[in-house]
C-alpha cells in the first residue's frame, strides 16, 4: 500500500506554508524537494564525514571514497546496468549530452552528417548539437509528434538514413508527459550503426528504467530532479561507446601522467571525471537512490498514474483549458493554456498565491512552442509525494484564475 | 585578536575523532572542511526554501532566485571585481579553467601559438591547454622556477614572444607554497596584449585577493577549498573577455531563442551557465564567503603566516627531513620527503595513526614531481583554524615515522 502521508512526513519542505497556504508543490519537473534522508545525508558527510576523495591516504578522504564511489554502484542498479564502470558522474543531464557531444559526437562527425531529434526535446538536448551544427557543419534532422503529442516510433525510424550518426530522444516529455518507446527506436538503431542518446532526465523519476532492455547507448539522469541534491547527476555510457571517446573536460584525476610535452587518460569512467567532483552532492544521490528503491519506483510509477488519472478527469471538467499533450500512457505532466487573454505567467502568478507552485514559460523547449503555435504555457508536474487533494487545489485556483480573467 | 579556539568551534568536524586520536585535518590543500553556517545555509536551502532557479516565478523559485544570484555580488566583493556580471558561476576552478580554454582560447588560438605556463602548475591548469596542443598544434612554453620554489616574474616576462597569446598561473602552489607574483605578470602581459589566466584556487583561501589590482584577464576559485560546499566555484572573467567568448556547455538558461535551424545566446554571464546550476552549493559558497568576510582574510592570512613560521621553525630542526619550496613568503603549504626508505604514503599512513591528515602523492603537479625529481611528497597544508599545538603534534608524528624508518 502506498502510504503518500507517510512519504509526505519525509519530506520537511512540505509542511511549510507559501503566501499563507499549504505549499501545494506541482513544479517538480524543474526539480524535486529533497526526503530527511537526503538532507541528513548531506548534512553529516559535512559535519562528519568530509574530505576530498580518490587522492588522499588518511581517514576521512578514505571514508568519503567509500561513501562516493559505493553511489555509482547505486546508479548502474538503479538504471540496470551492466557495469558500474558504464556510470559516468554528472552535475546533471546538461553536463552529461554536453560530454557525449564534446567527447563523442564532435571528434567523428563529419559536415552532412545527421543527428535525428524530435520537436519536443528540451534544450539540454538541442543546443550541444546546435554547436555541431554550427562549429563543423553537423545537420539537424527533426521528427514530428502527432496532434496529441505522442511520437510515432516509426517515424524516428524512417527519418535514419545513411548520413544518420545519432538519434538523440528524450525518455519522457518535460512539456507534454508523452512517454516515448526508445526501445524501438534504440533497437532500429543498432541495427544501422546509429548511435543512441536518450535523455532521461524526467522518465527515470517517474518509472523503472532498464538501460540494458532500452538498449541504448547513453542514457542520462538527473539527481536533483530524482530527489537528490543540486549539481548531482549521471550518465550510464556504454563501454563500447566509452572507449570511442576522447575527454571532454580536463584537469586532475582524470589523467594517467602528466609531462610537459604529453598527457595520458586515466581508464573510464575516471577519463571523463575531471578535478575533485561534487563529492556530498553525489553521496547525495545515493541517497536519494536508497529512497526510491526503498518505496520503489513501480509504487511511484502506479501512484503518480492514479494522479495523473484523476487530474486529466478534473482537466477535461474543464472546457476553458486547453490541454497540450493527451498522449497514452503519458507522465503526471501537464501544459496548458487557458482561453482568453490570461498569459501563462498571470494564470502561475494567480496559482502561487493560493499556495500552488507551478511553472509558466518556455519549459526551456523553443522547438516544440513553435510547433505547438504557442509563447508560452503553465505546466503542473507533479511527483511521488502529491495528492489528488492537491490536485482539487490546483484545479479550485485555475477556476479562480479563469474567473479573474473572463 | 584572532581567536581560533571560536573560529574551531565553529567546525563541527573538528571535535571528531580518528583512529582515536583528535583530528588535526592538514589536507586543506585538497579540501577544506566546512563552518556550521555553511552545513546550516546548505539544510536550510533544502528544507524550507528550494526550488529550481530563474526560470520559475512561484514564491519558492523566486526566493531560491534571489539567494543564488545575491551569491554573485558576494563573489565580486570578494575578489574586487568591478561587476557582478564579470563572475560566472562554476563547479570549481577545473571547470573555470576548461570554460576559458574552450570558450575563450579553442576558437582563436591557432598552430604555432604559444601558451606559458610554469613548472608548478596545477593539472586543473595544465590539461586544458594540452588539450589545445594535441588538438589544434598550440605550443606550452614552460618556465622553470627557482631552487627555493620561487618564481621569478621576470623570467614569465622574458618568455613572452611575438606568438605568446595567454600566459596561464598559479598564485599560491599548491604544493610549494609559493606566492606568484601574479600583477608583475600581468601588466607585463597585457602591454603585449597577452591574456592572462590565473588560477586562484589556492591564493583566495589565504589571502585578501584584488582582481582589479592584480589586472588578471581570468582569475578562478574553488568553493569547496573556501570552507564551502563541494561542487561550487566561481571565475572572474573581465567583460572584454567574456565577449570574445563563445559558450561552452550547453543548454537551458544560456540561451535567448532556440529554434529548429538556430540558437542565439543570453548575455553573459548567463551565457557561460548552462542548465540546472549548483543552486544549493552556490548558496552555500556564498554563506562560507560571508564567514571569511566576518572573520577578515587580512586576520586569516597574519594567523596562517604565524603558523607557517612557526611550522618552518619547527621543520628546520628536522636534519632528515627535506621540505620542498622556502620561497619568501610562502603561504601555510608544505611538502616533505624524508631521508632513507620512506615512502610519501607510508609516512602519511603513519600520520594518519595518530590522527593527522595529510596528503601524499603527486598534488596534481606531474611537470613539478619531475622537475624536483621525485615520485610523490607528504604535503601538511594548513587552513584558518589549525593551531601551533597541530604543528607540534605533527613534528611529534614525523618524529615517530623517522624513528620507524630508520
Amino acid at each position: 500500500m502506498y502510504d503518500v502521508d507517510a512519504i509526505r512526513s519525509d519530506f520537511p519542505i512540505l509542511s511549510r506554508e507559501v503566501n499563507g497556504k499549504p505549499l501545494v508543490y506541482l513544479d517538480n519537473g524543474a526539480s524535486a524537494q529533497k526526503p530527511q534522508a537526503v538532507i541528513d545525508t548531506v548534512t553529516r558527510a559535512y559535519a562528519e564525514e568530509y574530505a576530498n576523495v580518490h587522492r588522499g591516504l588518511h581517514f576521512l578522504s578514505n571514508l568519503a571514497t567509500e561513501k562516493y564511489e559505493s553511489v555509482r554502484g547505486k546508479v548502474a542498479r538503479f538504471l540496470n546496468a551492466g557495469s558500474e564502470d558504464e556510470i559516468i558522474f554528472s552535475t546533471g543531464t546538461t553536463e552529461a549530452l554536453n560530454l557525449i557531444s564534446y567527447g563523442w559526437a564532435a571528434p567523428r562527425l563529419e559536415a552532412g552528417d545527421e543527428i535525428i531529434l524530435t520537436v519536443m526535446e528540451h534544450h539540454a538536448n538541442i543546443v550541444p548539437w546546435h554547436f555541431l551544427r554550427e562549429r563543423q557543419g553537423v545537420v539537424l534532422k527533426w521528427v514530428e509528434i502527432e496532434p496529441d503529442g505522442s511520437l510515432d516510433p516509426q517515424k524516428v525510424i524512417d527519418a535514419m538514413g545513411p548520413k544518420t550518426r545519432m538519434v538523440c530522444v528524450t525518455h519522457l516529455s518535460n512539456v507534454l508527459g508523452t512517454v516515448v518507446d526508445v526501445r524501438a527506436i534504440c533497437e532500429a538503431a543498432r541495427d544501422k550503426g546509429i548511435v543512441t542518446v536518450i535523455d532521461g532526465s524526467q522518465a527515470a523519476v517517474h518509472r523503472p528504467v532498464d538501460v540494458r532492455q532500452i538498449g541504448c547507448d547513453f542514457y542520462a539522469i538527473t539527481g536533483h530532479k530524482l530527489y537528490g541534491p543540486s549539481g548531482s547527476g549521471a550518465l550510464f555510457a556504454r563501454a563500447e561507446r566509452q572507449a570511442e571517446m576522447r575527454p571532454f573536460i580536463g584537469g586532475g584525476d582524470m589523467i594517467r601522467e602528466v609531462t610537459r610535452d604529453n598527457v595520458t587518460w586515466a581508464e573510464p569512467p575516471m577519463k571523463f571525471e575531471a578535478g575533485t567532483p561534487g563529492i556530498v552532492q553525489t553521496i547525495g544521490m545515493g541517497a536519494a537512490l536508497d529512497y526510491l528503491e526503498g518505496v520503489g519506483m513501480k509504487n511511484i510509477a502506479a501512484h503518480e498514474a492514479d494522479l495523473a488519472a484523476y487530474a486529466t478527469e478534473r482537466f477535461d471538467g474543464l472546457n476553458w483549458l486547453r490541454l497540450q499533450g493527451t498522449a497514452p500512457g503519458k507522465g503526471a505532466i501537464f501544459s496548458f493554456t487557458l482561453e482568453g487573454p490570461a498569459h501563462a505567467h498571470d494564470i502561475s502568478t494567480i496559482l502561487d498565491k493560493k499556495g500552488v507552485a507551478v511553472r509558466a514559460g518556455q519549459h526551456c523547449t523553443g522547438p516544440l512552442m513553435e510547433h505547438l503555435g504557442l509563447s508560452a504555457t503553465c505546466r503542473a508536474s507533479f511527483g511521488m509525494y502529491n495528492t489528488r487533494a492537491e490536485v482539487d487545489v490546483l484545479i479550485e485556483a485555475l477556476d479562480l484564475a479563469h474567473e479573474l480573467f473572463a
